[in-house]
This record gives C-alpha cells, structure tokens and sequence, in this order.
C-alpha cells in the first residue's frame, strides 16, 4: 500500500480493493464542487396503480435488488429497530449476496448482521457508527471484506446527493404511512419523531420501499416524504419496539465531575460574547453536554435573553427550553426521545430538517452552518485538539461520528466537553486514537481540571484570561492527565484497513487498522 | 412545414424554429420514460456566507442571467403579483435579452410583458395560461418569434423534472422568508397559501432567488422550500397587491342556468356510485363546479359519509367542506382565495403539496391519479369529447390548461359542466378549436339542456339512462346547440404557430395559429 499524510498527520492509503482511490483531507473547507449531482431515475405512474405489497419479499423482489447492489436504512428506530433486520434476513432467505448497506447509523438492534456479513450476504457497511458486538467483529475478527465507511451525518447527505454513493434500494421504516407513500415518523405506536436522514435517500435512490406498521387513511398527513418518491408500500406488524425506540432520554447527569464540567463550559459559552439574544445553540446528548443546557438555561433566564434555534438530535431537554420560551424554534433531524417525539408531534416550531438541511456542506447552506455554539463530547483529544469520538483507546471501535465534525465545523464557538480521564485511562493525549473531528475546528476543550484553549482562537483566549476559570495549555492538561494515569498503553494494530473515516467533505481524515487480541 | 396527425387528429408541425422537433400526442398514458431526470447543479457554503442583497438587480448579477437564459416564476400571488415584472424590468436595463419565461402561469399582472417581448428580453414563453392583452398580442400580432409553450400543471412539473425544461434562474416569490432562504406562502401581509409550482423550480433550477417582503427571524417555519435550495435572498416592499393576491375567490352561482348544470352533474356523480365513505373529490373554481360541491354536500350530510380528501386549487368552498367535517383533508397546491389561505395557516389537516405530486404523470405517483370525481368546466367541447379551456371561438387565447388535463385523466369519473351556449356561441361543436384535454379522459359532459356519456364508459351509460335525467348523444347536444345558434362562424387563422399545447406527457396535443383580424 501506498501512503499519503493528510492535513492531520495522519497516513491515508492512496487505493483500497473494493472501496477504490482514497482522497486524503486537505483543510475544512477545501473541496470546491463542481458538475451535478446524481439525478433521480425516471419513473411515471397510472391511476390505479397499487404500491401495497404483501410482504418484505415480495417488495425486495419487486424492486428488482441484485448481488452487489446497494441498500439503504435509517436509525430513527434506535436500538428497537425491527426494520433492517427484517429486510436483511428477507435478502438473505432470497439468495441475493454482495449487497452493501448504507445506514444512517447501525445500531445494537443489528447484531444480527453478523451472521449475514459471514455468509456473504453483507459485504459492505456504511454508517455513521457502529458499536457493540458487530463493531467487535470487524476490529478484531476483520469479518468484512471492505472497510466500513464512517461518514457524519452531514457527510452522507453530501455523498448520497453528490452519487458518491448509489442507493439502488431504500428501505424506510415509517410509524405513519399511507397506501401511496407518504409517511411521516410523527404518529402512530412505533412514533420516533422527525425523519431527516431517509428524506434524502427517498430523493435519490432508485427505488424506495416504505415499510409500516401504521397504514393510515389516504393521505397520511404531515408529508415527511411524499408519494411521489415512494415505490412500494408493506405492511408490518410492528416495526420496532416502542420502548426501545424512545429510550434514547439522557438524563442530565448528577455526576460532581460532570457538572463541574458543565459548569465551566457554561461560563466559557457566556464569556465568549455568543450568549445573546437570537442566539443558537446546540448540545450533544452526553450527560455533561445536557448539564450545559441547564446552566445556559439560569443564565438567559437572569440576564432575559431569547434564543433564536437550537438544533440536534433533539432531546427533551431541549423541548424544554423550547416550551419554557428560552428558544423560539427547535430544528430536528432526529427525535431522541419520547417528550422530544411528544414535541414534535405538537409544537409547530418544532421543526422538522432532513439530514442534508442539517449538516451537508455542499448544498446551499446548512443549518450547522448558522450555529452559534455547539457543545461536543470527546472519547479522546489530542494536543493539536484533534477530537475522537469513535474507536475506544483499546483501538475497538465503539462509536458514531454523528454530526460532530459537522457541527464543529459550522459553529462559531465548538466546546468540547470531557473528564480529564475515565476510569485511569487519559482523555488528553499525545495523538488521538482516530481523527474524527480535526482541532481547527474546535475552539476550546474543558474538562474539570483544566481549560485549554486552541491559541488559533486568540480572542477567547484572551477573555479567558481575565476570568478565574482554569485556563492552561492542551499541552499542560495532557501532562496533568498522564500525571494522574501514566501514560497510555499503546494497542497492536494489525495492517488490514477495517474503517475508512471519511470527513463531510468526502475526504479521508483516518483509518482504522484491525486491533490483534 | 411537414405534418404528423396526432391522436385526436390534430396535425401537429414536426419541427418548429426555435422550439426544436415536437412528438405528437399519442395517447393518455402511451409515452414511456427511461433514463434520468435533470440533476442539481453542485453546490457549497461556507459558515457567515450572506445570501441578503440589497436589490433584485444584485440578485440578477449574482445569478450570473446570461441572454438566453431560461428564468422562471410562479403565479400564486395572482393578478397581484409584483414579482415577475420587477425582476424583468431589472433584466431589462440591465441590457440582457433573449431571456425565456417559465412561469407556472401568467396574469393580467403581467401586461408589462409586452414592452419586453416586443423589445426583445424576451423572446419566449412557457406557460400554463395567457390571457387578456398579452394573449391577444401574441395572438393577433404574432410579437414573440417563438410560439407559447402551454403547459399543464403536472405537465410543468415533469418537464423541469425530466430536463425538457432547464430552468437557469427561479425568482420565487415568498411572504414569509428568512435570511437563509427557508420560505412559506403561509405568513405575511402578502401572504398567499401554499407554494405548490415552485417547490418544483426550486429543487431543479441551477440558481433560485428568494424575494419577500417580510423577512423573519431565523428560522422561517413552516419550510415550504428549505434554504438547501436557496442563493440568494432580496427583500422589497412589497411581493404583490394583497388584495388582489387574495381576490381568487369565487363565489357558488346564483345563475338559474349553472345551477340546473350543478345540480344535474351531482345526480351524475351520485348515479356513478361513487360518491361513498372515503371518496376523493376535485373541482374547477367556476360558478357551475362550486354549486357542484353544494349539491354533493347535502347528498353526503343525508347519507352520513365522510370523504377522504378533496383537492386544488383549493377555495373557501372546499374550505367549508373541511371545516364542516365532509372531507377529512385537503390537499392543495394553490390557494384560491383569502379564506383559503386562512385554512391553510391553521387546519393541519389543510395539506400543501407540490405541482409534482398534484399532478407529475412521471413521478412515482401524483394525487390527480387517486381522484375518484373531478369536475371540470369547459370553453367548448366536441363530439369526440375534446375539450377546450384555451382559445375562445374567435381564436384568440384567452385560458390556461391549469390542471384540467391532468386531473380528467387521473380521476376515475371526470365530469365537464358547461352551459350549452354562452351569448349564442355554442359550446358542443364539431370540433373544438383547440384541443386542451382528450375526450378519451371525459367520461361525461354536463349541460343545462342535455347530457351527454362518452359511449367509452358503458356503464356509467347504462346507469344514468335508469334516471330521469336527460341523457343523449354528443352529437344530439351539438344538434341542439346548433339549432339555437346556427353553426358557429369559422375563424380565420393564418399560418404562423403561435402555441404549442404540450400534453403533460411532454407530447404536443394541438398548435395555435394566430388570427386575422
């Protein structure tokens, strides 16, 4: 293998069998676009043309899905999805082999995958993350036969819109869908809330199955996506478990650890000059993210000020801010709980985006683009606050890259927020395990001893100053943390590619080699 | 010119200067598609990137309009739209020419045109509808050197969509907008409904211009069309005359004439069967169609059933249906009228939907399609059951195909009411004089004095001969027009191609020539 060193020192192979050439990142901003994006394949339909279709089967055979094609889920069910495995098994009962997933996020709920990935059914996987006992298989047991492909949530609108990526099938799980297809995530037992990642798959994949366990009356109303992008239309008896669909609720933490943490973001947020009226803000859905919101929260109540959006993955901690007036307007591209679905449902400035509205930077503006602050979680950071938050410090991978470099990049403010170490394991270092998010973008990194501030942000820094807050270098909170920890072991990689982490912008920012046990 | 008779017998010109080689109609549903559909040009943005500009000129350089160039408009602000005009005055002195309107449809707001034609800026024009002093211009005195391409609203659609039309530049017109280009029809002093025609432009043009004059806080909700579409922003005073924004009201009938029509089209529909629990209804807005829904309305309260959607061109009348609880939902591409409009801001159930899901007969399934009834009106039918809503028996234009030929070939029963003469003229003829929508997709023809079932729909014929309706042959209503108004003068037309009446397949159903006078 040939090798290139990217813009974050990290060495990206030039060319990989079955994935092909590699682009290695070159800066946030750098791609220019240019030409047209992948167009819609014509179709045309007649009255009293029927969508309904009896059965997964008979919709997998019915969209004419082939060895090596391309397919497509979302994670809006979380960990009680029902739907890709459904679908999966139903491709494997068939026969169809060599076919590559293309899901938003996979999640605990798709172990089963495994089977289907040693069988040769599943040969490629792109997401956003991937945990558990699959993310195991593929770091140790090097199960697939190409890397998997970790885009963000912004990323992989782009490459769907740019044909970077070709989904042939759509298969998108609906809580409320009617007999031609246009479905919403809003109502309905398996209700998850807004739907924004398959909004874009539904525009450009070639064909597009709905998959329901709520068929409503003509028309199921609000149009999330409309009939005329909908192919085929089954039936299901449940689509996923509603328990474990809106149990994404994080609970703000009680952790003094956290909240110290919090604390000190909250006042590096204030003294950044961003907290004013009309301000944005989004927050991961960490504990000590959501403890930001609530410190933000005592602070725009006493000082009056009105924000204008915030934005996520909404939780309902959100919803609360929205309800108790402190943000005029949320906007969602993923309901992560049962009070942000309830919201959803009811507030009509909770506001549904799809994934590329959210966070693709090659569109003509994303959302992210406009925040004012974003509070980001960390699995690591290193000294040149370069952010992992996806393969865990024994190199097993065991994350998702979400909208965390999107968000970073658009934000004007990007807060990290982290423990100096978890459980005697470092979350300042040398090198970050794998580059999710590159330190230009992130602004600051606060943990509960220490604040340090990337010098590229030299007017922060200087405001910082003048407060009591534990301001020091990177350099100096990573020695405080090796002085608590030692220093990290280093993990055995072997030399197979099993992960491609592949920036917003279609370029390679990492690689993630195969740990040897 | 060489000739190719079409499907209704029309002799279509195989090729016309500047328009390129026209495929003539072959039947409803006959064309095939394949291939692609046009794509979006590339696009990206950078964080504190501005899409404000100060003028409409700003926003016509920065689109980078070039003579012969292909601009589009919509036309939901009516006969008080100020958008159109403003932009082509700006285009005007800017000294740009040979610019091709796209406009989903045009108005007596529009007259300023003809300076502009005349001067050559612009040199063609596609169209639904033309009416008043533009459409005699181009009619009698031949002013643009291209003939009028007239679209349907579905027809519109498709061909932006397929890349039959290949729109440089959209100027929307939007009451409610913020300064990333989310937009609605829904908010502000001019506002005016849903925004059906240019969520269509607005995914498909290479550049699209906001124009509002009511900025809001970011962001605008609801999001009609997403800021992911959207260049460039431009705020003036005023995007239209409210008044006449929301002047489209008309009101039910209390012409004797029209209400014996009305009244015998609903025993039609009824005697059809289907008019029962769930049943989709659409009307034209004319006098006749709205008693129309007044009869089936005291049909449905007797017989306690409860219909599921009722579409349009959406009026206060079918307002009152879903407010009095007739129809579950209404699904609208165009609101009528000031009450409408109101619906439209606070029934959820008050649905929008873009022109491609009205009535796109190439897309994966437009609403048109799941009509059970449509009531259309008529200029003149013929005795194979053309029909004609675009030129008035002096041949001179004076309608517009709206959705006329989508929704009689998508509904299962389409009725067409008109009176059988209108100050002597008669409206059954021979042959209409320009064909709009085939009579293979009428299934009855509705007058004052007799009616008429296309012999195609056998049982409907059977059916309705059981009542004491006065039931007779086409040619028995053309016999008695006739006896009442002698044989209508034949116009003289000369030999220049003045329209093009495209089918919504993209196929040409009819050409007009223009008259002597």
């Amino acid at each position: 293998m040939k090798f290139v060193e990217n813009k974050v020192g990290r060495l990206i192979p030039e060319y990989i069998e079955g994935i092909g050439a590699l682009k290695p990142f070159t800066g946030i901003f750098d791609q220019e676009v240019e030409g047209r994006n992948r167009s819609q394949l014509k179709s045309r339909a007649l009255p009293g043309d029927k969508k309904l279709l009896d059965t997964i089967k008979d919709a997998v055979e019915k969209s004419g899905l082939k060895d090596g094609m391309t397919i497509s889920f979302h994670h809006h069910l979380r960990n009680g999805d029902y739907v890709l495995m459904m679908v999966v098994n139903e491709i494997a009962k068939l026969g169809i082999k060599d076919i590559t997933i293309c899901s938003s996020s996979l999640t605990s709920a798709h172990d089963g995958l495994i089977e289907h990935i040693k069988n040769g059914v599943i040969t490629g996987l792109h997401t956003s993350g991937l945990r558990g006992l699959i993310a195991k298989e593929v770091t140790t047991n090097c199960i697939l036969p190409t890397p998997v492909v970790f885009r963000t949530h912004g990323g992989r609108a782009r490459a769907i819109e740019s044909g970077d990526v070709q989904i042939d099938v759509a298969f998108i799980g609906a809580s409320c869908c009617d007999e031609m297809g246009n479905m919403n995530g809003k109502f309905g037992p398996s209700a998850f809330g807004a739907m924004g990642y398959p909004m874009v798959d539904a525009q450009y994949a070639d064909k597009v199955v709905a998959i329901t366990d709520n068929l409503v009356p003509y028309p199921a109303y609000p149009v999330s996506i409309p009939q005329t992008l909908v192919d085929y239309v089954v039936v299901v008896d449940k689509i996923g478990d509603p328990e474990l669909i809106s149990a994404g609720a994080t609970r703000v933490t009680k952790n003094p650890i956290e909240l110290i943490i919090a604390e000190y973001a909250s006042k590096v947020m204030i003294k950044s000059g961003l907290v004013k009226e009309g301000f944005s803000f989004q927050a991961g859905s960490g504990g000590a993210s959501l403890a930001v919101a609530k410190y933000l929260k005592d602070y725009m109540k006493e000082n009056e000020i009105t924000g204008g959006f915030a934005s996520g993955g909404v939780t309902s901690y959100l919803v609360e801010l929205l309800e108790e007036g402190y943000f005029k307007t949320l906007l969602d591209t993923q309901t992560f709980d049962a009070k942000a679905a309830k919201s959803f449902e009811k507030n009509p400035n909770h506001i549904e985006m799809s994934a590329s509205m959210y966070a693709n930077p090659h569109n003509k503006g994303c959302v992210a683009n406009n925040l004012d602050i974003m509070i980001l979680s960390a699995t690591e950071v290193d000294v040149d606050f370069n952010v992992n938050v996806m393969t865990a410090s024994t190199g097993v991978i065991m994350g998702a890259q979400g909208g965390h470099p999107d968000t970073a990049a658009g934000a004007k403010l990007t807060v990290v927020v982290a423990p100096l170490m978890r459980k005697r394991i470092p979350i300042v270092v040398d090198k970050v395990t794998t580059v999710i998010t590159p330190g230009e973008t992130i602004d600051v990194v606060v943990t509960e001893r220490g604040i340090a501030v990337n010098p590229k942000n030299k007017e922060l820094l200087a405001a910082l100053k003048e407060t009591d807050l534990p301001i020091m270098t990177i350099e100096e909170l990573k020695d405080m943390a090796e002085s608590f920890t030692g220093k990290p072991e280093k993990v055995e990689f072997g030399d197979k590619v099993v992960g491609i982490i592949e920036y917003r912008d279609g370029t390679v920012m990492d690689v993630i080699y195969n740990v040897l046990t």
